[in-house]
Order: C-alpha cells, then structure tokens, then sequence
C-alpha cells in the first residue's frame, strides 16, 4: 500500500512509464511515508473511442 | 465529476456509445446538476470470457 | 451488464440517484439494448478532501 | 452480490478460470451467505509491462 | 498478484471476512498457482442505497 | 487525464496529501507530457479491517 491505478490514454514510451513509476513511487515514499517494497502502480491503457468528455467521445473531437 | 465507468460485453458500435454519453451526460446534467464539462464516462469492454455470473464463466453458457 | 460505477461528490438527494438510475438504465436498455434486469449501478461518493484536479485538493479551492 | 474483480497476470488456462469462479463462488455463498446468482466474478488480465512493484516495472525484473 | 477486491453489502462479520480471505487465497494459490503473499484482497462495502439493479435503488425494494 | 487513483490506509494528514498530489501531477505533466488541468487523483482510504495479505486480515496481524 499505497496501490495506485493509473488510467491514461495510450501512447507513452516504456521509459515514460519508467521515469514515472520512480517518481510516483519515490513520492509515496517520501510524503506518504509507505514502504518502498509496498507501492504498487497498475497502468490502464484507454482509447480516445473508449472515453468521452462532456457528452462527447474524445475520438469524435 | 461525476466520473462514470461502465463495464460491458464487447459488440456495441461506436454510434451506441455516442448515443449513450449523450444521454447519460444530460441525465448527469438535468438531475444531478453536475457542469457539463465535468462529466467523463469511461468504458471498459470486456468479453464473456472475463465474467462469471453465479459460478460458470458467460462464454460456457 | 453493463456494470455502471458513478463517482461522485456527496450531497445528492436520494430523489436524485432515484431518477439518475431509471434515466441511465433507460438509457442501457434503449441505446445499448442491455436487459434491464442486467443494469447495475453503483454510487460512490467521494468528499472534496479526497480529489484534487490540477495538482490541488478540490476542498483547497 | 458480491461483485468481485480479479486483476491477474496473462497467462492463465480457461481451465483456471472456470475452477477459480466456481471455488470463489462456493466460498462466496457458504461463508458470506451470499445467493449463489448474485455472486459476480470479472478478470482483469494486465501484462507485466503495466504494473510496478517498489518503483520497478515487473517487466524489467 | 491477483489483486482481488469484493464489493460487498455491509453486514458481514469480521470471522465471515476471515474465511472468507482464507479460501479465496486457497483458491488463488492452488488454481491459478500464485504465490500466497502476493495475493490482496480488498473488501469495499456498500450501502442498499448505493446501488440500483434494473433501474432500482436496492434500498427502495 | 490521467485519471488515479490511490489506494491507501487511513490515516494520512491533509499536508501529507496535499504534497502528494502536488508530486504526482508535477510527474505527470513533466514525465508523462499530461497537461496540467488533466491530471485528476482521487484517494481511496481503506482500514487494516478492509485488506488482506497472504490470506490473513491486515487488523489481525
């Protein structure tokens, strides 16, 4: 704990992910006071076609 | 917000799920006096393969 | 199915997920032609201490 | 009820899945008391690449 | 891994969460082959009056 | 977007959120190339009675 989802839209680079897993993680750890071997990060990857904004798909924009 | 999943069978087209955030943001809009910008639906398609109701997988049904 | 989850901040009126629920479930059966008996949903209410967009704590602002 | 939602890694058989519902299901209706129709179980499968334990991707391990 | 969360109507007692929690890992360490301290299980209660099914509020039946 | 959500136990100050979140849109928005107003977080909190490790309640240990 803390376990952390993070739903984005795809398109990020396998080092992005790197990169920001270490920061997120490093911040639980810090500010949180978590340990380390506990934070976990779970990515969701959705579509424009899978997400809509006031009433509107974000693949119709 | 509100922030809105909705889980379904795969197979719907894309004009359903047009047709539906619409009227679910109005009916977000109209009852529950959320701003329409604040509205996100997020759909997660899932097949019958990843649902089990009352112990059976639905793709062994 | 589907399987509706509705985050949103507290201080609706049961009258409003009254009519939220029939509207949207309306709305499954009508556009999505889900079986009504199928359509579920499901509230959970969030405070503003525990959203923030934009890097600040909704109950900040 | 209970809805319940199974995040795993890839890679299991359906052969796994169906004996995974049906012991879930089991235990869900002789210990929570649960009605055996009401019981709901979905798999969510994620890839190592989407999930981090302490700060690292499962994929780079 | 698996991650497991139950929604579940409040009301269960805290033996009825033990076992419950014990044949659920059972399950998860003999059918899908995970390690037993890599399974989390996370219960979220729920109110009747948060969730509808057929477009009714469960607390309203 | 992105959308988090985090999981965690009970107990946290509300300078301990708030610098969380402070930290994990700066990542997103530095990492992740997220625009700012997008990165929207929200906090799950959870007691030791709600979660389960290796088979065994968190409050029973």
């Amino acid at each position: 704990m803390p376990n952390i989802t993070v739903e984005l839209l795809s398109g990020r680079t396998m080092d992005q992910r790197r990169d920001f897993v270490a920061a997120v993680t490093d911040a639980a750890v810090d500010i949180l006071k978590a340990r380390r071997e506990s934070v976990r990060i779970v990515f969701w990857e959705i579509e424009k076609s899978d997400v809509a904004n006031a009433g509107t798909l974000e693949s119709d924009k």
